[in-house]
């Protein structure tokens, strides 16, 4: 994936060739967007029929149900008791949806705006009776190892959880499975926990990815010793680049986790802090990985011109042998076809074979200066 | 637009091409007015009779008027009541205009002299009844995406507003435009709030003029891989320094407005501060946006120099491969040219044939040796 | 060592060459556990049955008793009284081992999972009733002076010390010997006195480890200046990577050790809190050193770089000093090997001298005009 | 003026060529005065007659009086009343003015010392009934835009400045005309205004200064491209050289005058820290526009780098076109100036001339190689 | 100088040129002392008799007496009473001398450690009823300005003074000099003072360390524009390095005055305090010059590159010049040197000399071509 600068202003407005048929179409582009009330959910024109999936589990110590849903409203009534609810959305198409769950949880405009408004900087913010996470999610996308990122709002509330996501498909499967097994912590604790699961699994599929990295940086490394050329340097441009992006992702997800952490909510039980301690030395972990990466490719061009540098010498040592050699041998053959009248040389019986002789010689000479100044 | 290292000292010193008849000459050469007493603001010779343009409106909740006014002191009288009053003025022409704004304001001598120097950093300072923030508001110009860039000083007041413009045009027109209809908030909360409305607009049309710049820089990767040269470099050099400006500007808007926020003015309250927050957020994305470009921008040069090796190290190969390649053949005809009387080979009946097979070897060779090496 | 990218996710997926059979197979790859609830401690499937080493040592001021224990059960009703317990682990296959550990001293379960996932960064965690401290531990390995790394785990209670590392062979030896003599300190202080001990065992390895490094930064930047190279620059890249990593295990190295000495745990008597500051000293001349080391190294590469121009300027010297030298006498040979039938220089008697006299003079001319140069 | 390194350590050990005859020879070679007692007064041997030049002016809201004084003693009478008095020295040669100063006013031996120690950092020190500042005035000398500085020190008390120069002509005569004129502030506040108005004196001189060289930073821009060359590399480090000296004093002015604002000093009144804020911000747009100009000094190098290969690359295109055309006619002439008895294309009748039109084949199919690949 | 990485580790480890028979030999080689009780006097095997030199200087306000003695035993009886008692002790060969002051004043064995370990950090600790600094001591040796530096030992205590130098000969003879002669302060302020005097004598050398550095770093400057090469190289890699090291003592240096400064220890009475806060400045000063040498040597090593590519340029030029204006002559030679049967201008009358004229025409384009772009 070759980051290109303009994803930076407004991710939904991707290039064709990466699907735009699942990319939301009323993702606000933040530039056109420019002028409309603050808080208002941008309706794009296209918006299609087709309806955002919104999935329910609801779980407490000894039952669990699961259910997709029709619509976010029909989850409401099925919250509630002594059960922790979590609602999880895909796709930001159906503003209905994110306008009908913000009445109901009493969500502020301007969140409900971020959560429709991909390319957010990570960030929490502590609303009087929920918390708010936006997040960014990482996976890595077929064969190539390209990384593929999108937005994750999450809402914590004392007994519910509320997760919105770009796309289809996430990195919460084992989660999931978790709580339908019933193993572990998970049906026993509350929803902080489950929130602190979320958070764990997006920032778990960090290392995946950056393991991915990790063995291309090797293997560029490798290549720009063995054939530097200009799809090395491209791919040294592409991993330069996504390392920019992943930092910028990742300095405010270790600063959003440090402030959970730290916040006094009551949402999160002490047991479940001492967890988000956890993931927040793995964040620190993520960040300084990246920030190694990033050291270790930003020494990589360097090598890149020294090979440059190294193969130019070696072009010049052979241009340079070759005429050294042969432009003194062609001046003395020369030499002996000008027409004067009147050269001794000429006329002499071996003056061919004693010329040969010394071409042969000044042959060697060269040959054995240039081995003793180690170019040959 | 190629920003020149002198334009940092005084914006209003601008080129012939870039429209001085639109720009106000009194606009004080910081290094003119050197020795001036502090607090004075500075007549200039040419002060053109074409008045500055104040427009007024004023609105609650219920109620709506808009102004063109012939003069500042015709504002004043409509100012009060349960309205909020917004005054507009453009043009920095006028000094009676601003002289009789800050005695009706009660304006502090060295504020007035801030807002007709332009080139200020933009900053919030905290007066006893009144906020005054400097901004700077950017534009894409024309075609070329040129950014123009003006300084612009925002008064908040109890209920009034008063924002000063160095030029016609600018970017509040979405602002004019909803309060005109009286939808959404901004006609129910005060002036707190509208002063929000314009920083937002403001901060907004930096992610416009970022867009523009993405584009670019992602032009630009392409070009120096493409078609390397002075031209592609003197636009790496003009989007380096767009860059280094806007980041001067951008690092002190986010000081502003958490300033802002943070402060306990009570020109705004509590709803009004947390859309503060959310401007603050904007900020910090323009903030990292400009940033990553820059880091983009500056690994480009790099990309351009190996680009060059590149060019270099082809150029000289196919120079090494032709004097390899004939240097000896050259040798070898010119030993046969050699004019020795005795010369066996010369004599032969095939020997012309002969050397020219020779001489073919030695061409085949070479040409192997250098696919070998991937020269060719 | 070439330190790979790949090696910063899971340093327990080495390469072969690097001794697998040695390496804990259980080590979590953090890639591969996502998915995994937190505080499960993974079990390989390979795990083999050859068991961890744990070995005792348990000594007062007048008597000490040391142990190798079958399994780490046995240890537990050793440990009590007046005496300081100290319990080694060496080598982390057996989970059961660390599972019964957990279970006796009560340590966390999320603790337990960062014990046998190696590649932790440096931490120090305070536990109600015992701190937990990790950090890497690393020795130079053979005579090449690759740096070996492992971490080190550290469990402080008030009369106990529970030391985990990854492999056999550790840095203690010394601490050990010191403990049986019963000379120094050691026997007369508490457990937080052994704490400190361990901890100053593994900085003062640093310094060993930094003793060779520099002296392969020594030899390298000799090698640069006289046989400029491939090799050469492949030794940069790998010192480079080693500094690069033992940065990101001294930065938090010297945190943990300034908290140790800040904590208000009782753990540690104040006698020792001065050897802690001791010790921190000490990590801040290892931080010193590597960060000088890496301005040196850093600056090497440019070294390298001005190496292959020089070098390119002698090679093209060389190529211009004969070019020019022999190209115009070879013009003025081809001058008169022309046929022209008037050639009045030709049928001269002393002509072949004469333009033999002249390309002396030339060629002398060309030298005098390089030696002037100080081209030769 | 090209900034050497010297010049950090003693700024009064100048080259001759910038007139050593107006330089003060007691100026304390900070390395010579090494092992004199702290606070001495260094008496250079060879102090002139030549008087230090005292004036006076003292003033109050109705009256002002401005006097040449023989020597400093007789400002003193003058003091006082309900006037402020404002001594100005040019000159530090007179070490007794000095010491009659420091002992009338109680000043500090170390301060002293630091007077007559030109190269001082920019400093301020509360003094129990005086404030001491010490900063670096800037003026431009001559048409070459050369930076002349000089150390300032002042001295504040409650109806005092008193204000010591290295030379004659300074930056304060708009302040003097503004004091005599009896306009503007400055005759009716204290002697804390004054202070600011001296102080605000000399930030503002520092945008007069960073104009030049704005504007030589943007002459160099353009001639880096259009004439890359030695003279501009030499331009090029002396800007750099420039800019660091600046940036030296600019960041502790900064701090200097910071501290002056927020000092609980009542040598300042409230109205008057208004206007020191004021400057305060012209100080931080000094910093600003020197980094600024730092970056683009600093992109500039690259610049002329890769003008420099550029050009290189233009020269070796030139050579291998030349080569290339040429090489490969040379060869087939010389294969028919061969000897060989049998050579059958020599005998034909249009031989010649069929030679002639192979060789314009084969240079005009060069010609269009290199034109597809843009080398001409 | 050639400082190298090695001197980091241990600098009693020095190159047998650099005078290790002066050189203490138990001096603690950092890392071979690994394994050793902390605490521990480390004794050589190879202790030589020869003593370390001791001498004391007593004084109050009226006397003072001077004594060499023959071991530190002898200083004890000597001091008290009224006087100030310096004891300086000049090398650390003899352990038994350090171990006997560490008894007699109560120093910790970790200090005591620290003493002899030469290469400590500089820093300042606050005993109980002392204080102890560490400092860097710098001097010029010699005609080359090669820097040697060395570990300085400071105790402070209510009437006292130890200092513990590494070598004899010190910066310390001017205090010596002061003392002695009853002039100036020293004589009438306590043992804060002279503690004081110490260290301001050794930051003054700094001043002329770092004079010498500024001739170097500007010689280099000149030198490498007017004969760039190896040995320029090998003097800026030698400044760049001595630079570092300086950095690295002078950092810490200005910490510890720092928090000399601030400390609220009695030792230091409220005038010797300003009298801190002077060499405070100075430090910073150091600091400041450090960093600005090296920002101009890292500047140098880009005039350094281009000044070899334009040497680069140079030679190509007349390298393309030579071969431009020749090859296209030696081809027109080579075609009327070929063996046609018929070749109509063979037989002219003046075709050799028409030749000669095409030639002549030839050769003057080039040069003018070449003329005209001007690299002629």
């Amino acid at each position: 994936m070759f980051r290109r600068a303009s994803d930076l202003i407004d991710s939904g407005r991707e290039s064709p060739e990466q699907g735009t048929e699942q990319m939301p179409k009323f993702t606000r582009n933040r530039a056109k967007k420019v002028g409309l009330s603050p808080g208002t959910l941008a309706h794009a024109e296209e918006v299609k029929t087709e309806p955002t999936r919104v999935s329910l589990m609801a779980y407490d110590e000894t039952t669990c149900q699961e259910r997709e849903l029709a619509g976010v409203q029909d989850a409401f009534p099925l919250k509630g008791g002594s059960t922790v609810t979590w609602i999880d959305i895909d796709g930001l198409r159906s503003i209905s949806t994110i306008e009908a769950l913000g009445e109901h949880f009493g969500f502020h405009p301007l969140v409900l705006e971020d959560v429709v408004t991909t390319g957010q900087r990570p960030k929490m913010e502590d609303h009087e009776n929920h918390l708010y996470v936006v997040l960014r999610m990482v996976r890595c996308k077929g064969s190539t190892g390209e990384i593929d990122d999108e937005q994750l709002s999450l809402f914590l509330g004392p007994d519910w959880v509320v997760s919105i996501q770009e796309r289809e498909g996430d990195v919460f499967d084992p989660v999931r499975e978790r709580i339908r097994s019933g193993k572990g912590r998970i049906r026993k604790m509350g929803a902080g926990y489950l929130a602190y699961a979320l958070i764990d699994a997006v920032v778990d599929h960090y290392f995946v990815v950056l393991e991915r990295l990790g063995d291309r940086v090797d293997a560029l490394a490798e290549r720009l010793v063995t054939e530097p050329g200009p799809e090395a340097l491209r791919e040294l441009q592409t991993l330069r680049h996504e390392l920019l992006f992943l930092r910028k992702w990742v300095w405010p997800l270790r600063d959003v986790i440090s402030r959970l952490e730290r916040s006094d909510s009551p949402l999160f039980s002490d047991p479940t802090r001492i967890y988000l301690r956890d993931v927040y030395d793995h964040a620190i972990q993520v960040m300084d990985t990246v920030e190694t990466y990033r050291d270790m490719v930003s020494g990589m061009f360097e090598i890149y011109l020294s090979s440059l540098s190294n193969r130019m010498n070696e072009i010049m040592k052979v241009l340079t042998i070759i005429t050294t050699v042969f432009i003194p041998l062609s001046f003395v053959a020369g030499l002996y076809g000008m027409n004067f009248q009147y050269m001794p040389e000429i006329a002499w019986r071996y003056g061919y074979f004693a010329i040969l002789g010394l071409m042969a010689v000044m042959a060697g000479g060269m040959v054995l200066y240039f081995k003793r100044k180690r170019w040959m």
